[in-house]
C-alpha cells in the first residue's frame, strides 16, 4: 500500500475513510502545521519507511504496518519540510487507523458511563443543537491529536461558551460518571486532549474572547479559548506581547498552554508560566468553578491553587478564563554565532552572556560540530564560522537598538579576549539572523538522512548538559552514523540525537533505558516541556520520586473523586 | 507604668520578668531589626500612648493597657526610627505579657497530646541535649513573634540538622497527635511562626548549609535555615544576587521566605518566588520527605506539587532545601523624581517607563502630596520637587551603567516633553539616590505624629489603585487628620493611611468594614504579602472565594489530616 503526499502545509487529511477503523486505501493531502518545538521529525528508512515523529517513536515499528502492509514511500515522495523558529515542521500523515486499543493494548477503558441519548438532550439543551457533536464523521477531527499519535472513539463532542456551561457539563458528567476529555487547540505531542476511548470531548474554541487588555498594568485577561497568535497580535497593537511563544502558537489554546505548562522560546527570558499566570478560572471534576481569577501580582491570602492547575494536564479542572502578565515588546533584536574549542568554553560564554548582555539575553543555543555538519552538509547551508567542535548561537531582546548592539559589541569583545570563543560574527540585519537561525533548526530535519534517529529531548544540570552525548559516543561508539547534541543551554534542555543506518532492537537496548536512568541520576527530566499526556505515564517515575506520585494521586482524589477528567492520561 | 526605651537596633528586649506573665514593670532595651516592610509604626497617642505596628492594630486598644494601667510614655521616649532600603523599623517593647489567650480567646486549643517526659526522651535521643529546648527560659525567645504580637507557652523547640530528623520529629508527632509549629527566623508580621499554645516548635536555624553555587546557571542551592543576607553575600562573590530582597534579610531563612512567599523589593523586576523556586525539599506531617529539589528550568513530568510550599506557611510541610534560580548582580542603579498633576498622569508614565526602561525598571513608587508633606514637614527632609499633587519615585538596575543613564534620560525627556510629568531629577550618586529614597521610606515613622493611624497594605487593579484614597477622603472627611496613599504602583500594592488625632470606634467603623468590601469588590487582596498566619485568616474570606477555601481545606485534610502542622494559622 502506498501513501502518496502532495502537499504538507496543514495536518488536515483530506481523506480518511469514515466508515472503517482500518481503512483499506488513502490520499492523505496535508498542509503545514508548525510545531511549537524542534522534535517532529520525517525519517525516510532504507527499505520500508516510517514516517514518525520522535515522540512516537516508541511505535515505530507498528507504524511501517498497515494491516500486514508495508507503508511504502520512495526518497521521492519524501514530504517537505519547512523550518520554524525554533525548530523544524515534520511532516507525517493520517494514521489514524491506529485505535490506542491496538498500540497501547495494556490501557483498558474505566468504569465509565456510555454516552445515553438522555445524556445527549441534556447537553442539547444545555447548549442547543449545534454546539453538541455527536456523529462519527463530525467527532473524527476531535478523536485524533495532531501528530496521529492517539486516536480515540468519542461520540459527543461539547462546545460551550461559558465557565457556567462548562459547570454545568461536568456536574452532569460527574453525577452520571461520564468520561470527560478537556481540549483546547489540540496541538500537544503527547497524547493529552484527545479522547483515548469514548470520553466526552470538551472543546474550548467557542470561550475565546479577550475580557481586557490593560496597557498600563500589562495585564491581559481573556478565555482559556483564545488562540495564543491572537492574542499576539492584539497585545501587539497596544506595544504587548505575550510572555510566551510556541510554534504551535496559529492553533494552540492560551487554555492549553496553561494546563500543560507550555515552555517555548521566550522562556530563558520571560520564564515560565508559574510565574506570569496572575489568576486563572477552572472547572473542578464536579462543576465547581474555581474563581481564582486574579489580577494582582501580590496576593498571599492562603494556598496559591492556581499552580495546581498549571501543568496538570486537564487532569483537575478544565482552565477557562486566565490572567497573564504581559511584557512591552523588544525594540531591537540581535544575534551572534560563535566558535569554541570545548564544552567548558560553552559553559564560560553562558556565565559572560549572563553577565554582559544580562536582562537583554534571549536566547543561547548550542550546535556541536557533528549538528552543524547536519545542516552544512544534507541542506547545503554556509556557516559564517567553520572548524570549531562548538558552536554558540546568542541572541539579545532589548528595549534600545544601540545599547544592545553595543552591548553584544561588548561580549563578544571580552569572549574573544579571554580566549573563551575563537571566533564569532554578530548582526542585526532581518536576512542574516535568519540565516544564523537555520543553522541551528535545521539540525532536526538534516539529521533524518542519516537513517533511523533515536531523539531525546531532556532536561539535564547544565554542567551535566553535554557530557550525555560524550557517554554515547563511548557506549554505542561506530555502531551509530552520528551522536550529537544541540539544544538550550540556557534552559538546560538538550536534544540528543542518536542515528543509525537502520532500526534495530540491539540498538535501542543499548539506548534505553540508560538514557532514562542516566537522566535520573542526573535529577533531569525525561519531559522538559511536552508533559505525560496519555504516552508518558510509564516515564514519570524517572524524573518523580513515589511520594510525590502518591501525592498527585492523592490530589487527583480529592479533586476528582470518580476520575472523569482526562482518564487515562498524566498519572501512571 | 512607664516604658523606657534607651536604644532601639535590633529587638532584643534585655529585661522581660521570665517568672511571670504579667511583669509589673519594665526596662526594655532594643537593638533595631530591619523590617522587611514599611508598615511597623511607632505611635504615639495624645494622651496614654500606644506603641503598636499597623499589624496589630486591631489590638491596639489591648496594649494600651496593662493589668489596668496605661503605658504611658512622653514625647521624649519616643524610640528613635531607623530608615531602611523600603520602608521603616519601627520600635515596640516587651508586650509578652499579652498571651493569645488573653487577646485571642476565640481560638480555642486543639485537642492535641501535651509534651511529656518520654517525648522529649525521644527527642533528646534523636538529636542530643543540645538540640531539645524544653525549660521555659530557654524556649522563651521563640514562643514570642518579634512584633509581640502573639506569643505561645511551648515548652519544647527543637532544633534539627537535617530532613532526616525533621522527618522523624514529624512522623513521632503526627503518631502521637502533638502539634508542631515550624520556626524559620521568625520575621514573619503575622504571627505565623509562633507557637499559640504548647505547639512543639521546630526551628530550622540549624539546617543552614549552602551546598551549591553554580555560576554558570546562576542555581542556588541550600538549606531552609540560611539567613537570606547570607545567601546574598555569598552570592555578591560570584556576581549574582538573590531573586528577593527584604528589609528583615538580617535575620529570615529562606526557607521561611518561600513557606510565606515573601515579596519584597525586587518583585518588580525580579518576579515571585513561584518564578524563581527550580525546586524544593519539604516534610509532610507523617514525616514524609517530598523530593522536589530540582534545579532545571523545564520539567513538566507530572503535577508541579512545589507550588504548594509555597506561600502555605508551613500548613502543608515544613520546607528543608531549596533551589533558586539567581539573576546576575546589576552594575548600574539610577534613581529619579518626579512631580506629577494627576494620578492619570502617573498611570501614564508608569507605561511610560515600562516601555522605555523596558528590562531594566525596578521600581515604580507613588507619592501623593500628603504623604510627601509628612516626610518635608514632621521630618525636615528636602523634596527637590514641590508642589505637586503626585510624586513618583523610578529606580533602575542594568548591567550598564552608561546605557541606563541614556534610558533613564531618554524617558525623562518623552515623559516632560508629553506633559505627563511636570517636573524631574535624576541621579546615580549613591547618597543622593538614599536622599530620594528616604522621601519615601520616611513616611510611616512620620505619619505617627499625626496622632492615631489607620493602616491598610493592599493589592489593587492598577486602575483603581488611588481611588481607594479619594473613596475616603469623601467619607471620612475633615474629621481625619490626614488620608493619604502611597506605595508600589509597579505591583499594585498601595499603603492606605487615615490618620485620626485619637482612636474611636465610631471612625474604625466608618472604615471598616468597608475596606475589606470595597478591596474584595475590585478583586485586590487584603494581604499583599505578608500571609495570614495567625492573626488574618478571618479576613482571608475578602480576597478567597468559599470553593477556594473548601479547597485549601481538602488539600490540608489529605496532606496533613491529623491537623498537627501549624494549626491555628492560615484556614479559617
Amino acid at each position: 500500500m502506498d501513501v502518496k503526499i502532495d502537499m504538507i502545509s496543514k495536518i488536515v487529511p483530506r481523506e480518511i475513510s469514515p466508515s472503517s477503523d482500518v481503512p483499506s486505501s488513502y490520499l492523505v493531502t496535508c498542509d503545514l502545521q508548525y510545531l511549537e518545538y524542534v522534535e517532529l521529525d520525517v525519517l525516510l528508512a532504507p527499505n520500508a519507511c516510517d514516517i514518525f515523529s520522535d515522540r512516537i517513536r516508541h511505535n515505530a515499528e507498528g507504524f511501517a504496518k498497515v494491516g500486514g502492509d508495508s507503508i511504502r514511500l520512495s526518497r521521492d515522495t519524501l514530504p517537505p519540510i519547512q523550518t520554524v523558529r525554533d525548530g523544524v515542521a515534520g511532516a507525517y500523515q493520517g494514521r489514524s487507523w491506529f485505535l490506542p486499543q491496538d498500540r497501547y493494548s495494556h490501557v483498558k477503558r474505566g468504569n465509565f458511563a456510555t454516552v445515553e441519548h438522555n445524556h445527549l438532550k441534556f447537553f442539547r439543551d444545555l447548549l442547543g443543537e449545534n454546539r453538541v457533536l455527536a456523529n462519527s464523521s463530525d467527532c473524527q477531527a476531535y478523536n485524533v491529536d495532531w501528530i496521529r499519535s492517539v486516536r480515540g472513539y468519542s461520540q459527543c463532542v461539547l462546545k460551550p461558551k461559558t465557565a457556567q456551561e462548562v459547570s454545568e457539563i461536568l456536574a452532569f458528567c460527574d453525577k452520571h460518571r461520564l468520561a470527560v476529555c478537556p481540549q483546547g487547540g489540540n496541538t500537544g505531542l503527547v497524547g493529552g486532549s484527545v479522547a483515548v476511548f469514548d470520553e466526552i470531548i470538551v472543546n474550548t474554541a467557542l470561550m475565546n474572547k479577550i475580557l481586557s487588555i490593560d496597557e498600563i498594568s500589562g495585564v491581559l485577561v481573556c478565555e482559556a479559548g483564545c488562540v495564543l497568535e491572537t492574542l499576539e497580535d492584539q497585545l501587539a497593537e497596544k506595544d504587548l506581547m505575550m510572555p510566551l511563544d510556541l510554534g504551535a502558537k496559529g492553533s494552540c489554546h492560551i487554555g492549553g498552554n496553561i494546563s500543560t505548562n507550555a515552555g517555548g522560546l521566550r522562556l530563558l527570558r520571560y520564564g515560565n508560566l508559574h510565574g506570569s499566570v496572575l489568576g486563572l478560572e477552572a472547572v473542578k471534576a464536579n462543576g465547581e468553578i474555581m474563581d481564582l481569577l486574579s489580577t494582582l501580582k501580590k496576593d498571599n491570602t492562603g494556598f496559591h491553587l492556581k499552580h495546581l492547575f498549571i501543568g496538570s494536564e486537564g487532569t483537575l479542572g478544565i482552565v477557562t478564563k486566565v490572567a497573564i502578565q504581559c511584557p512591552p515588546k523588544p525594540k531591537a533584536l540581535n544575534v551572534s554565532f560563535l566558535g569554541l574549542q570545548s564544552f567548558e568554553n560553552v559553559l564560560e560564554t553562558f556565565k559572560l552572556a549572563r553577565k554582559e548582555l544580562g536582562e537583554i539575553l534571549s536566547s543561547f543555543e548550542l550546535i556541536d560540530a557533528l549538528s552543524l555538519d547536519v545542516v552544512t552538509g544534507y541542506h547545503g547551508l554556509k556557516s559564517p564560522i567553520t572548524d570549531y567542535p562548538f558552536y554558540v548561537l546568542v541572541e539579545t531582546q532589548g528595549s534600545n537598538v544601540a545599547h544592545d548592539e553595543d552591548k553584544m559589541n561588548k561580549f563578544l569583545e571580552m569572549a574573544m579576549k579571554t580566549g573563551v570563543v575563537e571566533d564569532g560574527t554578530v548582526t542585526n540585519e532581518d536576512s542574516k539572523m535568519k540565516a544564523i537561525w537555520a543553522l541551528r533548526e535545521r539540525i532536526t530535519d538534516g539529521l533524518l538522512y542519516d537513517g533511523y534517529v533515536f531523539k531525546y529531548d531532556l532536561s539535564l544540570p547544565i554542567k551535566q548538559f553535554y557530557g550525555i552525548v560524550t557517554e554515547f559516543r563511548e557506549r554505542i561508539g561506530k555502531d551509530a552514523v552520528r551522536i550529537c547534541g544541540y539544544g538550550h543551554v540556557g534552559d538546560g534542555n538538550i536534544h540528543l540525537n542518536i542515528s543509525v543506518k537502520e532500526f534495530t532492537q540491539d540498538i535501542l537496548k543499548r539506548i534505553e533505558p540508560f538514557v532514562y536512568e542516566h537522566t535520573s541520576q542526573l535529577r533531569g527530566s525525561v519531559s522538559a516541556e511536552h508533559g505525560i499526556g496519555f504516552r508518558k505515564p510509564k516515564y514519570m517515575h524517572y524524573s518523580k520520586t513515589e511520594s510525590a506520585i502518591n501525592l498527585m494521586k492523592d490530589i487527583k482524589r480529592i479533586m476528582d473523586p470518580n476520575g472523569i477528567l482526562n482518564p487515562y492520561k498524566v498519572l501512571p
